[in-house]
């Protein structure tokens, strides 16, 4: 069993908590953090609460946000017609690193995966369908991740739709089954986008 | 350029700060705490905040500790004629590892490097010499990294500390136990070479 102080020990436990991050990079960090200058370990400490107070959910796209509504659902050159679906915000970054969307968006902060007991009443599907209500949508854009929860969710999405008389489309599987959007260039998510058929 | 909200870029600009953590991983690590529940992001800031507040040098040793003098040096059973000199407070974890060191620890953050503006008065040295007079040490065994900065320390320190009688050792260099000859470089290869004994 390692000795460290409680507060070290406190630091390295809440670190490993992040995605990705191992007890070993978290210690690593930990004492890179101890080691740093007092006033950059306390900036370090307030981006983080700084982050969490300030950003808010996008009262019409549920993007993540610092001003309401969000840049996207202020643009007016942007194409009212269409809402494409993603599973969290860090998602539009990749699909605005495409160029090729000018549309809006819609966040659901989670899918559809009855395993880890999240249903639809979990994610954002209830503020979708209040969109669908007040705006002239032509279009919903189904990108989630080609997983089974994204099919899942694209598959329910679809269902529920529909019936309202909405098209509703999914990006084309020119993304790896079992990847991550986050991950993949503009010219294939631009592609998948092309690619992208009624369900 | 990539639109982040101001206080998510200043996020991903802190964390990047990080070793290890790249631009892509900050994003990652930033929406992920954006998505945290607010309670969990605040006990991560705090941690932050509470071990560079708590967590001193220990006046003796320079380790680490909220406690000080720290549990190795107010341990009467450790040996107090040997002291094993380091480069980091993390690397006392490795060193206790073994079970097999049972005598003191000098820690000093950092290494002689002229390229970087670094000199023996920037790191514990001065610190390690006052302990020489107080106490009753017989040996110094540098444990610093097989590097060209670890190197010019250990030397440095040997030509310091042996004209008051005082033996200074360095620990052993080569191929790691378990280790394959294939996968070392020359020079870990040749300090094996250098470093043999008969058998």
């Amino acid at each position: 069993m390692e000795q460290h102080a409680l507060p070290i020990a406190n630091l390295i436990d809440q670190l490993s908590k992040l995605p990705g991050i191992g007890r070993k990079t978290a210690q690593r960090l930990a004492f890179y953090i101890l080691e740093m200058e007092k006033l950059e370990a306390e900036k370090l400490s307030s981006s983080i609460l700084e982050a969490k107070e300030k950003i808010k959910f996008c009262s019409i796209c549920q993007n993540l946000t610092d001003k309401d509504p969000c840049h996207i659902c202020q643009n007016e050159k942007r194409d009212k017609s269409v809402i494409c679906v993603l599973e969290g915000a860090k998602d539009i970054l990749a699909m605005e690193r495409s160029r090729e969307y000018k549309g809006q968006y819609h966040i659901l902060h989670g899918l559809i995966s009855p395993m880890d007991n999240i249903g639809p009443d979990d994610i954002k599907i209830r503020e979708l369908l209040d969109r669908l209500a007040d705006e002239q949508v032509e279009e919903i854009i189904v990108a989630t991740n080609p997983t089974v929860e994204g099919e899942a969710t694209a598959l329910y999405l679809s269902r529920l739709i529909k019936p309202i008389g909405i098209k509703v489309t999914r990006i084309a599987h020119g993304i790896p089954v079992g990847g991550d959007l986050d991950y993949f260039d503009e010219v294939t998510i631009s592609k998948a986008m092309e690619n992208r058929r009624e369900i």
